[in-house]
């Protein structure tokens, strides 16, 4: 019964449990904070109901995880959550995920469980960026909001963009960090702070799943490197795990890799706040300017 | 007829064609230079085969990879290669590929393929290293060479340990090239050039399929960020494309993120020599210094 061997924390996040129609099976229910602005479903919560349902059913802690975005779901709908284990090895299990809705793929996942191996080796070839802490950084505002914020003055922007009723802002909250070395400078490499918000059952809030749904925020980054304020339409959600560390607050630190044609990659490295690299993810998207975006939205 | 639309380079490094029994889907026969020196099959070559059918079938150059190694192959086999396009949208194909023989998996990917957008954005948030041109750089040794060069004095290394009947190395060339920058100096941040040897046929050799298949290397840099000189059993290649240029010889910048419990991740920056991000790519990996790797490939 897979259900029962969710991490509490991730339980609560995604609603993950068994599907009413095949209890041998995981499934969720897209719920607003699972969605994006717009009120469909968030590759976040995409790559954080892989990286969940595969520890649940392998038994083991989520390694890595690269999660194709294939369509989008509605808020409302039921998204049951296939999980096979291709292969089980001694300390490895390599996991295919599929999440659909009605037979209708949503998303297609691989990647790898893990049992830490006695002996195994152990490094960290990164090194955290100086940032100010969490209680001294600011609330991030998306390029949306800053745009809405610039246009109507600086008191108008409540008035000019209310936050919306759905979006992952409902269960988490973003700071601007900026990195305080000036070394190496370059547009595409940035920071934020990052948390769940609300009630949580008592334990690790933190895990493969909780980063994952965090993370969501690398094509920001490639935008600023092509010159723009923008987003994008992710293509996927990759997350490697590294240290298993319980943080409330998590740093971000996204930096673009290339971007041509439209389409852009770049990484994200998680670290806490005492500079352990707790994840890496990369990511590649259909980056728009922000304009380009909200027009995009706009029209559906 | 997807063998026909593959590109010269890539049909003749990976010897793809129609399957022998379903003409309507590709194949390959695991030939000696799509092994690794221990005779079995390479990674490197499942993400080219991956990247390389996904053109193919799709009939877009491939932006993505993320390819799952779930079982190996042994020398001789042919192996099957499904491709399922599971979106297709204005610009962009979502694929899922399976490589299988006798219907048991080998690999399985997901990625996309896509069509550069008129007007769509460009940017890149890296810069190459500075580094000895590949004429002027040494060849590389592996850390197992190295090792029995080391121990059997200098003379000897011919003689302790001959070239492999099987291996990449048939068809592909690397050289150290160490980084000429000391600023942020850290263990696991190397260079190699890399290029195809052998004779090819006219018109480009670089292509997604073919830098994944140079690329295979960040175990590596892994092992070195953990204070060994290592290698590693990979769980994954992905490779994420940028430009698309025709170069002989390919910059593999490699960097480690982070190891845990003996699994680690890392990643690679691909350049043409005029300092332009052909790809980036990231990868997990079981690793193990060269004393434990001796050991594990001699104990088979």
């Amino acid at each position: 019964m897979p259900a029962t061997r969710l991490r509490p924390c991730d339980a609560q996040l995604l609603g993950l449990e068994a599907h009413p129609d095949d209890p041998s099976v995981l499934s969720f229910l897209v719920v607003p904070h699972l969605c994006r602005t717009d009120g469909r479903f968030y590759g976040g919560a995409a790559l954080a109901v892989a990286l969940a349902a595969s520890e649940a059913v392998s038994g083991r802690p989520a390694l890595w995880s690269s999660t194709q975005l294939v369509a989008t779901a509605d808020l409302g709908a039921r998204v049951r959550v296939d999980v096979d284990v291709v292969a089980a090895g001694r300390s490895v299990s390599q996991v295919n995920v599929r999440g659909t809705v009605d037979g209708q793929l949503i998303f297609a996942a691989v990647g790898s469980t893990a049992s830490a191996r006695d002996g195994g080796l152990y490094g960290v070839g990164q090194v955290m960026p100086r940032v100010a802490p969490p209680e001294e950084s600011e609330p991030w505002m998306g390029p949306r909001r800053r745009r809405a914020e610039a246009e109507s003055g600086n008191g108008g922007a409540a008035l000019a963009m209310p936050p919306s009723t759905v979006g992952h802002h409902l269960v988490s909250e973003h700071r601007d960090a900026p990195i305080l070395d000036a070394t190496g400078a370059r547009p595409g490499h940035m920071t934020l702070w990052a948390r769940l918000t609300g009630d949580w059952p008592s334990g690790p809030v933190m895990s493969p799943a909780t980063l994952g749904f965090l993370a969501d925020m690398v094509p920001l980054a490639c935008s600023r490197a092509c010159g723009v304020e923008g987003a994008g339409t992710s293509l996927d959600n990759s997350l490697r795990i590294g240290e298993p560390v319980d943080t409330e607050w998590v740093l971000l630190e996204l930096d673009a890799h290339v971007a041509v044609g439209g389409f852009g990659h770049g990484q994200v490295h998680l670290w806490s706040p005492d500079g352990r690299m707790l994840a890496t993810g990369t990511q590649s998207a259909i980056l728009f300017s922000i304009d380009d975006f909200i027009e995009r939205r706009t029209a559906g």
